[in-house]
């Protein structure tokens, strides 16, 4: 399986390593780090720089597409070159998926067009300016599209999406390996769960920058 | 805070970024990825390269430290360079942190003798051979040391740390911000929960290389 991750300066680290870290234990999997150039790019705090080992043009094509997000997304919504690679490397996909604001790169690149969607809560209802339908479920597939809410959602769009390929027992298989039993200490995961204060909070931080 | 995460050859990316994306989080936070050298470390795989901007003798101490894990710990554990910096920032810590085998290495510094922790499910028993008492618990707290299990629990570990130091709200904030409300397709991610084929192909599949 050819694994083709988009990186980007201003990602949210997440977004990209919980799917990663899922789909790399596919059988046969080979997976691709590809950014506008080679090298580093980085986080929005620049604390944490990941490497890009392939530039936009040596990447052709991939069974999958992952497209994280990150507050930098909201730039990259009208940057032709990257929007121009996402449809071509979709144009050759078994299955084109983000994370997070990964979704409105693949809105502005018209890949959701009358298709249900999800990203962020923050930018929920921005997904219908570009014409897809915003859903709040946390893995929305639609046909070979697959998109996945906020940041720590690609884990379970990733386990999704290694059922689809591998079957469900392999995919039970990795999530044993990473030990992926969730218990966090708080239900405060959506806008639903999350006291009322602490949602208020959070929307007007997040208010007009994703 | 001041927060510094190891980082080595051979690491799991996840065992990292999940914490991380939790602390980076917390009021003033500054991290530190700090490894043996500065520069690139890769996964073993080798498909993703991480950047430590500190080599081990640039970093000093730390408010909190974060150990991840690896197949490379099993040979870390008999790295004297290493353990002896973990036990020089373990001096200056409010706390002092690992998931998955990150734990093996702070139980190879000596800093689990006679305390409770836990590991990956593949390690736990070896646990006990440096004096800790393994325990399956998924996040554990004895004073300021806090173990984390597989992978994946670094993100349960790092909401934890956060209400301990920003408060059950501000920590309830994070969880929104990274939308962790955890709806995994299977319910595999134990020994326990695991289909019996699934848990028992995973034993054999990890047997002696953690």
């Amino acid at each position: 399986v050819d694994i083709v991750c988009l990186l980007f300066d201003g990602i949210t680290a997440l977004d990209i390593v919980g799917p990663y870290e899922v789909l790399q234990r596919l059988p046969d999997a080979n997976v691709k780090f590809v950014a506008a150039s080679a090298g580093e790019v980085r986080t929005d705090n620049k604390f944490l720089a990941l490497v890009a080992d392939y530039a936009l043009d040596g990447v052709t094509s991939a069974d999958v597409l992952v497209v994280p997000g990150g507050f930098a997304t909201r730039a990259l919504e009208a940057d032709a070159q990257v929007l121009e690679w996402i449809r071509a490397i979709d144009a050759t996909t078994q299955w084109t998926t983000s994370v997070c604001t990964g979704s409105m790169l693949l809105a502005a690149a018209g890949l959701l067009e009358g298709k249900e969607a999800t990203t962020h809560w923050a930018s929920l209802n921005r997904l219908a300016d570009y014409g897809a339908i915003p859903t709040g479920r946390r893995v929305v597939e639609q046909g070979k599209i697959v998109t996945a809410a906020g940041v720590s959602s690609g884990i379970d769009m990733g386990l999704t999406l290694a059922a689809r390929i591998a079957g469900d027992e392999y995919a039970q298989g990795i999530q044993l390996g990473i030990e992926y039993d969730p218990q966090p200490p708080f239900d405060a995961g959506s806008l639903d769960k999350a006291p009322a204060p602490v949602a208020e909070f959070m929307i007007s931080l997040y208010n007009g920058r994703v």
